[in-house]
């Protein structure tokens, strides 16, 4: 070897040394750097959601709350965040999703059942007077539930249901209810449970129900939909299983607290968010208003009547009156369908330009 | 520069360049390593568990349930797993830790309440006739609860019971209550954890009281702590504010399968493993024993009177008979405190060879 050529070597030598440290490093930095893309490429958090004081209002709180060098920093335990299930999450116009599965059994189970012909509201149902079953309010109605759902297995009851939601459609929009959640508020759980927060639904119908829907339209796994639930029997089968059945009667409770009091009884503490839609909201909105430390109560008005329903103080189904006065008192964040949300559902498409939308 | 000394450098300069390589790559291999360290310096798992057929069949679960390619794999959002409180985490003897505490608040509160002199379970507790309160069952005892905890805030009880567990002993041990988790049990929990699995705690107790040690003693997060609750009053107070108030009187429900439903109401799925320690504990492990899919029900028998207690038949506090029994028959893991547990407390020291010990 000459002079020149080992002199060539040693250079391409500490040449492809320099570039094996330099692609080493690159591949430890990328490595590194996994979790966090460049600045650059995060995508604008909440895109459904319109710039504004509402947005605004939410990202202040959430960030806050998960920034340790924030003074209205929450720990992690404590950021817990509740929200109401109908109207809140999804519609609820013409009926709750719960209730438009029990009258879909009041129907199917009607021929083995002659006396609903005559009793209330079965009655209703069967002569398709929705307005009558709702006159009869949730202690009427919870009756269609406790009836149509007994006599089961839970698991033969969360079959059933899964069974219907793969083929029931929304009569306003023809579409499965499954794919009506709203897009914003998958987008708001979404953000929570990345910046730590244990996300909850509550309702307070059969969440049983709900807890059939909840993993899979919006990620809350079924231990985080809290409610009243029917009682149950234990069974030892002739072949020695053991099983629980669904026994008739709900207990179903109404009243100002019944949804806060609901709340602490399943999880233990003040959740430091809540996000509601009705008056039947209220006093949960009151309850986390309340709390010493940072917290939001957050409700929402649906002002949207062409890409989905406009109503408050006259509607049967999720009346907003004095929850909308106390929102006005109180400061809390309302979220104005029309005017906060660039889209409603998923399938509509995504503003070019959602900030300015 | 001569030949010699060019061949000489392109060599450095190559082996420099391998080992550039090299130590690229194995920076790259340790920080892509980083979750699981080198085999060698994993230390051995369920450390206070001794070798031997009850670990092993914890191990074979646990390690198959998380393990994708096992046939007995379980998808992450179903691995739930719940234990018991006491007798299965802490000890039940010589009373039940959430009695203890009632009974303290009965003697603390005796002075307010003359009526309690003559009045049955307060007589008993104000005569230190523990025997006679437990004759009363839960039923009776619960009594103490309903009445010493009610007429304050939920944060107000948790203030007072934490309070309490900051002085108050366990008169065998001499220690505070929240050192006596077995810890064998913390780590089979953590180890549960580590492994995708959501631990809960179920009591037929007063749950408001295991919450407020839940999460220091056991890193349960008080939300996966289930059972009865008292009921609440939703109240507004004069400057506005809401809270949530006590209210005497606790649905407790006796009878068999009552945990079970109570697991099943809050958390909407039948778990795939279940420890507990006593005949009211029999229901819940029938009832995971017969899943189809994969699951654990592991039953605690306290059998080491040196360290803890020995109890099963004849006791007053969680009585071991029958399920016992079907243990034997349904093939359940037993966990034989004096043969299996290396150590009981996190305050022993742990033996030197815990396989061998």
């Amino acid at each position: 070897m000459g002079e020149r050529s080992a002199a060539l070597l040693a250079t391409r030598s500490s040449l492809w040394a320099r570039r094996v440290v330099l692609n080493g490093l690159a591949l430890l930095a990328l490595c590194l750097a996994l979790p966090t893309p460049a600045a650059a490429d995060v995508p604008r958090v909440l895109p459904s959601w319109r710039d504004g004081p509402t947005r605004e209002a939410i990202l202040h709180f959430i960030d806050n709350a998960s920034d340790p060098a924030s003074l209205d920093f929450i720990p992690a335990v404590e950021r817990v965040a509740v929200f109401d299930h109908d109207g809140t999450l999804c519609p609820e116009q013409p009926l709750y999703l719960q209730l438009a599965y029990a009258i879909d059994r009041v129907r199917t189970m009607a021929a083995e059942n002659p006396q609903w012909q005559t009793r209330q509201p079965f009655k209703a149902v069967l002569e398709g007077d929705t307005d009558a079953l709702l006159d009869n309010g949730p202690t009427g109605w919870s009756g269609l539930m406790s009836e149509t759902h007994a006599g089961m297995t839970v698991e033969q009851f969360s079959s059933k249901a899964t069974d219907w939601l793969a083929v029931a459609r929304d009569p306003r929009f023809s579409r499965p209810y499954t794919e009506l959640a709203y897009q914003p508020m998958r987008e708001l759980m979404d953000y929570l449970r990345a910046k730590g927060f244990r996300v909850y639904i509550v309702s307070a119908g059969s969440i049983e129900f709900l807890r059939v829907l909840s993993e899979s339209m919006y990620g809350v796994p079924r231990e985080q939909v809290i409610g009243p639930t029917a009682d149950l029997d234990f069974v030892l089968t002739e072949d020695g299983r053991a099983e629980l059945v669904r026994r008739k009667g709900l207990r179903y409770e109404v009243g100002p607290g019944v949804k806060a009091a609901t709340i602490y009884k399943a999880i233990g503490r003040r959740p430091v968010m809540v996000v509601g839609n009705a008056d039947a909201d209220l006093a949960m909105l009151q309850w986390v208003g309340s709390s010493l430390g940072p917290h939001l109560s957050l409700l929402v008005h649906h002002t949207d009547a062409v890409r989905e329903w406009a109503y408050d103080r006259d509607t049967k189904v999720g009346r907003l009156d004095r929850a909308l006065l106390e929102a006005g008192l109180r400061a809390w964040p309302v979220v104005d369908i029309a005017r906060d949300w660039s889209r409603v559902f998923a399938f509509e498409p995504l503003p070019a330009d959602p900030a300015a939308q």
